[in-house]
């Protein structure tokens, strides 16, 4: 059912707060989730709602810590997460961060023992609106195979970039699996055969039954070539922060263990006049005459932020059961949280 | 035909001397080129020496500078590299980078005016080697079209990624193309049909007529996904160097042009410990069973590293033609470089 969008983040915020989330943090985490349903992407939106509440009353997330920040190096800085919620851990170190690049041309985050960030395109597009290049990297649970092998062995090690442009900024937000599990289970759910070449099953053969491949593994996207970049940024997100490799990650997933994967924000001083000729580029490539039977040529972020404007006026569409799951955790008795 | 190594490294260092280039110059980009022959990579490799050379003849290419370094900040190199070799500015900017690294955690040099760097695996293994994640990226000639469009608007826009590892660091080099222009050459001259979605003619209609390619637009590796990153690579480069986009790059595939393509090399230090962790996980990856016919799993670096060996005992394959024409070229009377 359609829903207003500020009834939708009430009730978000409303439902972690009974959970003994300071109203603060319930803000910062229920916009974070209501942005995702805006720019069209609601896997990433309330339906991860229960799963971060439950998180909070099992006690594997703090939600009122905001991560300790040390800075290691002139322009590295180190972020123990302290199990506190992804997004109030995350754009505080970004704010951290800021401050510093501006006189080190470039600097890191490297966050560790914090709860999902949820989409990653948010805090890339921030720092890119305040005019530096950003790039975003994050660990996740193994759900891919190897190219050429049979297990799930490897995150779909999602990355997040943005570069300064008008009258927006260009932002690239992806996942390096071919398709999402989330997919995998909608099509199992719909009783829909996957394509030849997206999963194996759990024995690690070829197949396109989703059910079958739900307990399997995706492949990566672009063939050798993805596989090769999701290991690269599983290497260098587990090398930078400490944080778990291949199986070993969990926490995003589950409603009971502690996060063990990793998180890298990158931010760089662009040089002067960039902006207009980036801009200017990609406006020669919006304009791009299709292919025979292709559509338009689009740039990363515009369907987003198309999507942010529509949804924004129209508000946003919401399953019943997960309203009402949502209006049942906002009525639940006060909980205190960990750290209040 | 089979040459050996050192003969080969000597020609080529001649034919460079002989062109005007100092031999401490001519020795680096020499190596670098036969470096690429020993990975297995000789489309960087010695074929593009007789080009290297006739841009120092046509004074685009100023083979004895080696780049002005100016920290625009405290962790940001810029460097103008004054139109010199790629592998002369490139190493000095990355020797200047390491030192500074130790004290920042996170460094990078934005290059511009330089000429091609060549592969880009062995700047980035140098510095994982020195115990550094290291990120390359490096733009080029507008061969690729974007995902679904017509002509070729971006760069195949190489990547390359180091992780240190024991015995030796992992090492990612790919380009963002699905296939090399120097493919589809090969397969035009071979008269052979490419695949399907390799590629579109000049009018930016799907073909598989190799020779009608060349004159079109590559694919990008990985459909959309594929197409955002290479984009993504591409203004994060121009952005960061101040240097061309799309068909205004030039300088690597032409013989009188100034090079306007960008560089950047991104330095970090990993967390202590990690290196064990990350070569025990890359262990687990070569031993996973393959999926039915699918050939062993593989660990970007292993490849080129086994051919590295095999090649440096057993010589090198070198065109006859090339070779006569690597001869010719340094027995030429001797050329007054630019800057001598």
């Amino acid at each position: 059912m359609r829903r207003d969008v500020s009834d939708a983040k009430a009730l978000a915020a409303a439902a972690l707060q009974r959970a003994g989330v300071d109203a603060e943090h319930a803000d910062t985490q229920a916009t974070h989730l209501i942005d995702a349903e805006l720019r069209g992407h609601p896997s990433h939106g309330l339906l991860r709602l229960p799963r971060i509440i439950a998180r909070i009353r099992n006690g594997v997330s703090a939600p009122n810590e905001t991560g300790t920040h040390t800075w290691v190096a002139d322009a590295l800085l180190q972020v123990d997460g302290q199990d506190g919620l992804g997004p109030v851990v995350g754009y505080r170190a970004l704010d951290t961060l800021e401050q510093r690049v501006a006189r080190t041309g470039i600097a890191a985050a490297v966050i560790s023992r914090t709860n999902h960030l949820g989409m990653l395109a948010q805090y890339a597009e921030r720092s890119a609106q305040h005019g530096w290049v950003a790039i975003a990297l994050t660990t996740s649970e193994a759900l891919v195979h190897p190219w050429g092998g049979r297990r799930a062995l490897i995150g779909t090690n999602p990355v997040a970039a943005a570069v300064p442009a008008l009258p927006k900024p260009f932002v690239l937000d992806m996942a390096t699996g071919l398709i999402s599990m989330g997919k995998v289970h909608a099509y199992a759910a719909a009783g829909r055969p996957l394509e030849p070449g997206w999963a194996v099953d759990a024995a690690g053969e070829p197949t396109t039954d989703a059910a079958a491949a739900s307990t399997g593994a995706i492949a990566p996207f672009g063939g050798p070539k993805g596989y090769a970049l999701g290991l690269a940024f599983e290497l260098i997100v587990a090398s930078l922060t400490d944080t778990a490799l291949g199986t070993d990650v969990a926490g995003t997933l589950d409603d009971d263990r502690f996060a063990t994967k990793g998180d890298v924000f990158i931010l760089a001083t662009p040089q002067p006049g960039t902006t207009e000729r980036v801009s200017a580029y990609l406006d020669l490539l919006r304009a791009e005459k299709p292919q025979p039977g292709m559509p338009p040529v689009t740039i990363p972020g515009d369907r987003a932020r198309s999507s942010h404007a529509t949804r924004l006026a129209d508000g946003i569409d919401v399953d019943d059961g997960l309203w009402e799951q949502l209006t049942h955790l906002a009525a639940l008795p006060l909980t205190k949280g960990q750290s209040s």
